[in-house]
């Protein structure tokens, strides 16, 4: 069964059926009746207990065999070891949907996974869609229906909310009662055998209840498949996520620059970043800016106007705007005289505008209309502190009403101050106007949306450029060096690679004598650059393992035995295979471009300022492949290094073209070949506009 | 008078004047007397109208001179016409200190200055202080009294709060009665015509109502007096600031790369970490903060231990410590192995301290204790989420009673939810144990414990070193330069200045003929660098007015003629002084070491990665002059060139010891000559260890 037809019956189920359900307080069985029952679900409800013949006021059944009629949705409540037989009864009953509460699968090591393993093959068997299993279950309050063993039904809204801890959502369900955050939907994920954060990011963009969507998760079933779900969803509506396990590092062994630049969240970040999803790390945030999502038109641009009563809190206002990537508006020259004219003298009518702590309401209206006039202004924050001959209340109704008269901007209240706010703010939000009691927490939610509309705007439909590659080649080299049993590339290999795929590289030849190495410097025409090849020496330069600018066959010679030396006295174990033989490239300005591959999101291409220290510098970027041109673009301009690429100082550009062009074949080779598990260019050199860039020194690990 | 007893007796007055009581509501005289009253003040109030003979129950005068007793105070609220006559009048009295909470002064323009001016001189003149003017007041909630025109009392705490917006006190005090935060004090700053912000810090620190200090600025009166306050009140108690204005940039003009890379904030931020103030952005959160103060101890370290009875919110809030500079403790052995025997088996023991969703109070108990009694932990946060099985109130209980069994380190609790956290929220703060709703804001909050903790024991009492140096030579060159009508000297004065502070810097000589370029060469020594020597020419490099490696005199004598046909090219109206002859210094790790000057705190010294980028990487990091050897220490290593510095990769580490040398030297010199308001040496060349630096490029621009 197609997942989301599946997911359409989860949310609007004409029956449902619960298996476990039970008459004892206290039991889950017990919490899920009576939240179904209080809810107000209108369609026909199920419970099945062996024991019992009616469960809280409805019949009930043995089995759900036993039931005549259809069932759309089962709820599973039953302990672990009868969840396999209930589920294969649903099947042939031919439910639809299954919630699976029960605990004591997954999480609990191999055997429960196992068990797992069997819940999903009997899905598949029986075209059904499993929730679960050890998760809180579901609520939609626009059905309405509460399957789940919650305390409480949240309260009817347009944020779509789902979780991979049942627990957290408790929290957030139990606080959203009290803070007035009402929800559309509701989604404890548990361990996602079968439905998973991708399917429901889905569904909740195709329900017309949802306007908001907010996910809690720990980490990802399928990392395509959510970047996919997130990009058909987000120029509908904002997904905004908190991601957790950011500092579980988990010390990854790497090899590469790369490697050990990306952290294990890096993937995850530009993942969201890349399919426009907002990343927040604070819950409460997440919900200010819900509500002013619900609340507000998006902002059409990051111009925001300020009227204020008071000096200090405008300039705190503004400071918060600054910082959060917000511009304070340049009022109109119409504006500006307008406001001269109706405010008393000393009163500012630049931004911010203060009219003063004398201000009254129609001061208040006059202004704020003002600003959400001029063409000029894409937001207005109003402030307000309470001083002698501030008449709040009024001033609140002011507000709602030039938001009626004008509600294509979005227009915030910051009404500072504690019990003399309490009215004027219900008279606020009854009007939708979003207030808040500092201006930090408001400026963040308009900021957040804006970063919204930027994240949005900047998904592109741009094909994935294709260069021409002798893939057999690179499969032939593969295949030798898993033959020879190792993992990490030779030079010459790494670079015959690079070749096959037309990434401008420096010839390299393998010499096993220094009688060799003479012919292959003739060869390849003096200067060279010697190098040790040995799978064992990663790091070469730090144990004398180079030697550059040779010019005459004699410093071939000494360079080929000196290298050796070095490396038999550093690293004794070392296999040696022998010396690169290297043409000596022109030196431009260092770069690295480099990959590593994440276990969920695949390749991680990381661009940035090269040389031995780069892991100091840290100047670097990431973006995952497969690649567009404007995302290569991107990724080199996010760095500083990528500034200076464009020439400043009245310094040349350099060849930015030509560096796209590698990091798009790099992000074409590592896709076409999913054995690349790491790939360093360092250096590679980039010279001056129109003559392209030169890999230097490339390393490629495989899998194993 | 000493300003520091006219706080004492403005902080707890015998008998108080109110110049300009009135009987009528809605006048500040009105709210002043009423407060007075209603604050419980127990000393004598002395109403001051001369149309009024009883001001709310108390007998009035005409004037101040009319009463016999001795007045402590004065709080002035007549137009600003007549303060002055009122002030003089104070003085005569011998009133100790005057509250003016009248407007109409410096912030009306030139006019209102003046008259400002006059009642410091009254203020010296009579041996008062005076708070103001254009104020709200002040208030002591041990004292008590409240001398302001406030709405309402703040409640009694342990807060010292002084605020340069009045208008931001008035929202702060109302939202604290709701929220139930208290202040010791609460000082309006106005205008800081006498009393300014150090005044206030230094009484704060003396304060033993006080333990916590929250200061809202805008500006700093005397930025070193500041500073000394700070430096002085720290190692007893922390300093909050919010400092707004951030961002109200005011494009100055700088023409050197400290003077354009220096924002007109960074004096602040480098003023407040040298003197171990910590900044905020986020008023509430300055609450969170003085909350968790107010109840617990500081930590000893930043090893975090956290118990929690769900997953989720447990890795949140890891995320959120390792975010904060927070360690998540590692449990000692026998924490781990208490836990084990005492938790069911799937518990985590580990840290998170996962208790599981089951976790009854007793669990809770066993283990916050365990966590509090194992010595690698430094503080505790207690997590909990409402699951079926929780005791919300009796966990609260527990937690209260660990922290009066084990009181030492701080215990904060994190009650996810709404509605069902009511009751125990209130038994955590009546037993004085801080509690969050979302983990984010614990964290903050405990972090900026620890980080005030760090900031204090930062603070040395290290001297400032002194190196022998020649003023004469600099005050010569100076006044040469300012008879020649100059701003920008010339590279033969700005290198000279540095030689004369035993600066390492390469010789240069000015030539005014090709001729004589060559015998300069001839004397320096081949190769020369040849640079034009202009004013007008900040950025010579950017015009070719730079030629470098020159061997002969046939190539000096060359260059000599390029140059100026360049600068006369590019600049035609640049004045050229001729072409400076330099020595070629060997190349070196390329680094800036620059001063530029700030009118509040005053030389402003910046070190960082060199060369034409530097405005490109941006690797830079400033502090104030003087220094000690520590701070240049720091200066250095608080960049990433300076980690590079030390030697990485199997380099060589350079000269660090010459590097701090010439950062003291520089100090010294610029707070030697305050005429010197912009210097850079861009690039100096540092060498490796013993080898020194060399200053290839000095540029000093001195005050008009």
């Amino acid at each position: 069964m197609d997942r989301q037809k599946g997911i359409d019956v989860l949310f609007n189920p004409r029956t449902i059926a619960v298996i476990g359900a039970s008459e004892t307080r206290g039991k889950l069985g017990n919490d899920v009746m009576r939240n179904l029952i209080e809810s107000g679900y209108e369609g026909r409800i199920y419970p099945i207990n062996p024991k019992s013949s009616d469960i809280l006021g409805h019949r009930a059944y043995r089995s759900i065999i036993d039931i005549a009629s259809t069932i759309d949705v089962a709820v599973i409540v039953i302990p672990a070891k009868f969840v396999l037989k209930a589920v294969e009864e649903c099947g042939e009953k031919g439910v639809k949907a299954l919630v699976i509460i029960t605990a004591g699968f997954k999480e609990i090591g191999h055997e429960g996974q196992e068990l797992e393993k069997k819940l999903v093959d009997l899905a598949e068997k029986y075209e059904m869609v499993i929730q679960g299993p050890n998760c809180l279950g579901i609520i939609n309050t626009s059905s309405p229906y509460n399957a789940s063993f919650s305390s409480g039904t949240p309260s009817k809204g347009t944020i779509a909310f789902a979780s991979q801890s049942g627990a957290l959502m408790t929290g957030i369900l139990d606080w959203s009662l009290m803070e007035k955050i009402g929800f559309s939907k509701f989604v404890s994920l548990g361990n996602k055998a079968h439905l998973n954060e991708a399917d429901f990011i889905e569904a909740f963009g195709r329900d017309p209840d949802s306007t908001f969507i907010l996910l809690y998760i720990e980490s990802v079933v399928d990392g395509h498949k959510f970047m996919e779900a997130c990009r058909k969803v987000i120029p509908q509506k904002p997904i905004f996520v908190v991601k957790s396990g950011v500092s579980a590092a988990g010390a990854r062994a790497a090899s590469s620059h790369t490697g050990s630049l990306a952290g294990s969240d890096t993937a995850y970040d530009v993942a969201f970043k890349q399919s426009g999803v907002r990343r927040a790390n604070d819950m409460a945030a997440l919900f200010d800016i819900a509500s002013v999502f619900d609340d507000m038109y998006l902002p059409s641009g990051n111009r925001v106007a300020i009227v204020t009563n008071a000096g200090g809190p405008g300039i705190l206002t503004t400071d918060a705007c600054e910082a959060s990537g917000l511009d304070i508006a340049q009022l109109s020259s119409q504006t500006i005289e307008f406001l001269k004219e109706n405010l008393p003298p000393a009163a500012a009518v630049y931004n911010p505008i203060d009219a003063l702590g004398t201000a009254q309401p129609e001061d208040y209206g006059l202004c704020i209309e003002a600003a959400l006039r001029d063409e000029n202004v894409d937001s207005v924050l109003v402030l307000l502190t309470p001083q002698a001959m501030t008449k709040e209340t009024e001033t609140a109704q002011v507000i709602v009403d030039a938001h009626t008269k004008y509600p294509d901007k979005p227009l915030i209240a910051v009404f500072m101050g504690g019990n003399s706010m309490v009215y004027p703010r219900i008279v606020l939000t009854e009007g939708h106007i979003p207030v808040f009691d500092f201006p930090e927490r408001a400026v963040h939610a308009l900021a957040e949306l804006y970063k919204y509309t930027v994240s949005r705007d900047s998904l592109r439909d741009e094909s994935i450029p294709k260069f021409k590659a002798d893939k057999k080649k690179v499969e032939k080299i593969i295949s030798d060096v898993r033959k020879d049993n190792r993992r990490v590339l030779l030079g010459n290999e790494a670079h015959a690679i690079a070749e096959a795929y037309d990434i401008p590289v420096a010839k390299i030849r393998l010499a096993t004598s220094s009688e060799e190495a003479k012919n292959l410097a003739e060869e390849l025409g003096y200067p060279v650059v010697l190098k040790i090849a040995s799978p064992d020496i990663v790091h070469k330069s730090d144990i004398g393992g180079i030697k550059v600018g040779l010019k005459t066959p004699e410093e071939v010679e000494a360079a080929f035995l000196q290298i050796l030396d070095n490396a038999k006295k550093h690293m004794p174990k070392a296999i040696i295979y022998g010396v690169d033989i290297q043409e000596m490239a022109e030196t431009g300005k260092e770069l690295i471009i480099g990959c590593s591959r994440d276990v969920q999101f695949g390749p991680l291409i990381m661009f940035g300022a090269g040389g031995i220290f780069v892991n100091y510098l840290k100047d670097i970027s990431f973006k995952l492949a497969p690649m567009t041109r404007t995302d290569a673009n991107e990724l080199i301009m996010e760095t500083k290094i990528g500034t200076l690429l464009k020439g400043v100082r009245g310094e040349l550009p350099s060849d930015v073209i030509a560096i796209e062009d590698t990091i798009l074949k790099i992000s074409q080779l590592v896709t076409d070949f999913e054995e690349i598990v790491e790939l360093d260019i360092n250096p590679a050199f980039a010279y001056d506009k129109g003559k392209g860039v030169s890999a230097v020194d490339v390393k490629i690990t495989i899998g194993g």
